[in-house]
């Protein structure tokens, strides 16, 4: 692969910058640390832009769309179809995220991922061969544009929550119980049913989690390893990323086998209502920006939270200091 | 007092406009309730403008500013005639409040409230006479554009935790250690100080908590009364209202004292740093859409929060229904 020969030369967070863009918030017009997150926010685009003015406007919302095997065991209350059918939606503009990126501006692209041909049903054998794993991360990675100034990654798939449980659960441990919610909503005997599934698909394919790329073949889907793939090429163009919800990040997660700071450049848009994902955020050391129960996918909470990210910089951007406003810092 | 008189007729929410939003929430081409928390906002707002066509363009910020004489018993990290030079920071543009509002569209005005005469300091006699009060509470009434879409509500005075917390206190009872925090920032000794100053002016005014009106006169300010008065007044005008951290929402809950559900138009925009604005929350029921740990007033946390109900707004109103996309809905 050609991202795992770029180890070595992972662009850093620039730690100087952040402490110049601290050293500015200190003196804004306002008590010493009062905008916390927003503070926090800023200060982390500056050190991944490298500069004191950081920028947001040419946003970018990618979603990857996959089809999976896996939904034959009947863990969706959706049948396969609605994947597509949904990429239609986007595509004509009806679906959350078309309004939600006009209301928060970003450049909206769905990136399809052989939505015909879904992945094997990952209990039986693996969900991908190795080629079609690397094609994907790879379409993944061609999908990030060089100039985007930050990225809001975003998925749609039927299916793909039982793929981001079974990834998280290779990738971190514990049990299934841990990481199996009712996704786009199944009933209680449903989900006892997804658990037993994903149970038994990682254990089938015990031994293959040493790497990210492995993880995401066994027991991910295309759209997962195009997310992974997109995680890694905007950190290595330095770009701030914005997850979305609990499959963004499982299929980010698996890159931290391979590289513990490989998430350093992203932060979680928010936390979803699958508990997966909340447990998944503090494995990984993140806090979400929002918590506000959504659960529908498609970047819809990473796109809210880039509303966030704005007031951030608009703040860190163009408040006057003590000294411009004459106004008296603590005594 | 010409709002208490009004209480027969407070407007109520539209329960059955409410019900059509969520039968068209349940028909747009996401699993249902799977926008959670953005449903929830537009089914209040579209209960509350009777319309399933709800609208946030004119938006109104509304910021209150008061000194406080409470200030003389240490309770500030700033100096009192830090509250008229941010004022002047907010006329020039400088603050964060000013940035808030240019990224996420709204009308903002400050109504200062006599800075140059602070009200009493509280734990030697009541903060104000009843006329004063009566006076501040028109002016917040008087503040409210009768045309507004949405209000965000925020302050400004330098030792207003202080009153927050005793109006807090006084309302809802427990003990002062519950109440206070750090406001913008004192060390722990003050902090103690801060606690002591707050239990001996609610004890000092018990008896006088029977009603709204004279819990603000005894142990609030003027920019909380005004506060209240612009809370009762959008309700009177059936405006929803977005409310920021602890000063202001201990104001609007004194008005609980007079009318148990005067705060059903609200929604607390953020919880802050201040632990007892969280607390408040909770004994208000009120679930706040950010969390960021901000803690600095002048409406910065409820003007972030109306990013999230535009968002709200944008999904609810232009998203397309399963029939209109030709997506299977759930099997």
């Amino acid at each position: 692969m050609h991202s795992l020969k770029l180890e070595k030369n992972l662009p850093a967070f620039d730690r100087t910058m952040e402490a110049a863009a601290r050293a500015r918030l200190d003196q804004l017009t306002k008590p010493q640390g009062s905008l916390a997150r927003l503070e926090d926010i800023a200060a982390w685009l500056c050190g991944w832009q490298k500069t004191l003015k950081p920028r947001t406007e040419n946003a970018h919302t990618l979603i990857f769309a996959g089809n999976h095997g896996v939904v034959k065991q009947g863990v969706s209350a959706y049948p396969s179809e609605v994947t597509a059918q949904m990429v239609g939606n986007f595509a004509a503009g009806g679906a959350a995220i078309n309004q939600l990126c006009k209301a928060i501006p970003s450049h909206l692209r769905v990136i399809s991922l052989s939505l015909e041909n879904p992945t094997q049903d990952f209990t039986q054998g693996p969900a991908m061969s190795a080629e079609e794993c690397a094609a994907a991360f790879q379409a993944g990675m061609d999908a990030v544009p060089e100039d985007a100034d930050i990225l809001v990654l975003g998925e749609m798939g039927i299916g793909n929550t039982t793929a981001a449980a079974a990834c998280a659960h290779a990738v971190a441990g514990g049990n299934p119980e841990n990481w199996v919610g009712a996704g786009t909503g199944v009933n209680p005997e449903a989900l006892r049913h997804k658990r037993e599934v994903v149970g038994k698909a990682v254990q089938l394919h015990q031994g293959n989690y040493g790497d990210a790329l492995s993880v995401l073949q066994h027991v991910g889907g295309r759209e997962l390893a195009a997310l992974a793939g997109a995680v890694w090429r905007a950190r290595e163009l330095s770009i701030p990323v914005i997850l979305d919800g609990y499959v963004v990040t499982a299929a980010a997660a698996a890159l931290v086998l391979f590289a513990p700071d490989a998430l350093d450049h992203c932060i979680a848009g928010h936390v979803s209502a699958e508990p997966g994902h909340r447990r998944l955020l503090e494995w990984l050391g993140m806090k979400p920006v929002l918590d506000l129960g959504m659960r529908l996918g498609e970047a819809s909470g990473a796109q809210v939270a880039l509303a966030v990210v704005r007031a951030s910089v608009a703040a860190f951007t163009h408040m006057a200091t003590f000294e411009e406003a004459m106004v008296a810092n603590k005594g």
